[in-house]
């Protein structure tokens, strides 16, 4: 058995070369970085949590019609993903000014921030991108708010990817990379307790409970569940996909 | 003490004089009609639960920037709302083609259509007042999709009612009237199970049990309770408002 050809590794995940032409495999790692890599550590389960969610989200959002590039899961820290080219933009939605600087800029300490001029001037993306773009994130920013509502929490910001899918000449903007704590930043709305990757920026601790509870609450673990391992089936995909077999561990 | 005055009566809900000007008190019943009101009944409880649900999801898109007549609940049937101009037109989204019908057309049998140009020429709304009815509605799809769906429910459709909020010579539009299972088309994702009131318009039963279910999943019950009566409490408003005593029943 040959191994799988790694195709990138960023911090928080790696992508194969997929079964067939146009696919990849996204692998959700444990590890975890803060400030600029600056912090470097582990949760304990992440990778699993956040594959879990991410598909979760991403399908839900397919229903009301964002294109994304999810396709499914394949096991518990991969899921098959469309390959797409990654526009080269972090695009943040705020519902909520969160820290002292953001309170009085609507920015961050060190983010780095991109006009509509820019982004044309360094050719990322085209003003039709960009136009599908923000209609994309100003819809997945209501639906995200409804559905964590519902579960009593609030989305105080978020970050999305975007990729271009070519069919040919064509292209079309689709969602891309991951939803998840790893990348939004989510308070409960009742004790304000934060359940994201602040726990970690901000050595809070209970960072794994904190994962663990967004996916119980969106119903994707049971209460009484004490870690991600013994909830996810195994059962998928793989045979269907007579790819080559998941990456020892 | 005086009575009230009533300033309208319709199928499932009474609209009173408000304590202060600019105010009206919306009083939910537990009659029920369909096929314009040839067949009518009663969901025991429906007003209480209708009541709760309809504050809940205002309070929510409230937070999402969308502008609601809604200003707070009084008691278990009623709550304080902005007085406005209602807009003559019943503003319906679907998300599924529900029935034959509609499965064709997009309608239903006896669905009255009107297009923008009867809009427009029968002086209903201006195109302004269109252009925010339409951009609300889609918000408003998109957040009660998400909130819906991360409580296991597909939001089939719903109808929606706005109204003129008047300030001197200007207007604006805001969302009023109310949502619930009364005008959601609200399905279980997982069983198909309708949970509104299809379940009364089809002799289905257990129409008092879906709407409470409906509630239960939005937090709004605990599992346990047997019946609406006993959750809400009564230590509301009242006494701040100064305004006439709740209607006897």
């Amino acid at each position: 058995m040959s191994r799988r050809t790694k195709i990138y590794e960023g911090k928080a995940k790696i992508l194969y070369e997929g079964p067939e032409p146009g696919t990849l495999i996204q692998y959700f790692k444990d590890d975890a970085t803060a400030f600029n890599a600056e912090k470097k550590g582990t949760i304990n389960g992440k990778g699993v949590i956040n594959n879990r969610i991410s598909e979760h989200v991403f399908t839900r959002l397919a229903h009301i019609g964002i294109p994304t590039h999810f396709i499914r899961r394949l096991n518990m820290r991969e899921q098959l993903i469309r390959q797409v080219e990654i526009i080269p933009l972090e695009v943040v939605l705020r519902n909520v000014a969160a820290g002292s600087i953001s309170k009085r800029l609507g920015i961050e300490e060190g983010d780095p921030l991109v006009s509509e001029e820019h982004i044309a001037c360094f050719n990322w993306a085209t003003n039709e991108e960009m136009h599908d773009i923000s209609s994309m994130a100003i819809r997945i920013n209501d639906f995200l708010c409804g559905m964590f509502a519902a579960i009593d929490i609030r989305l105080v910001d978020f970050k999305l990817e975007f990729g271009r899918l070519y069919d040919g000449d064509y292209s079309r903007v689709i969602l891309a990379d991951e939803i998840s704590p790893d990348g939004c930043r989510l308070w409960d709305m009742t004790t304000g307790e934060k359940l994201d990757k602040d726990r970690f920026r901000r050595d809070l601790g209970g960072e794994e409970e904190a994962y663990r509870e967004v996916a119980r609450r969106l119903g994707l673990l049971n209460a009484e569940d004490n870690g991600p391992g013994e909830v996810f089936d195994l059962s998928h995909a793989r045979s269907r996909l007579r790819g080559p077999p998941p990456l020892k561990k």
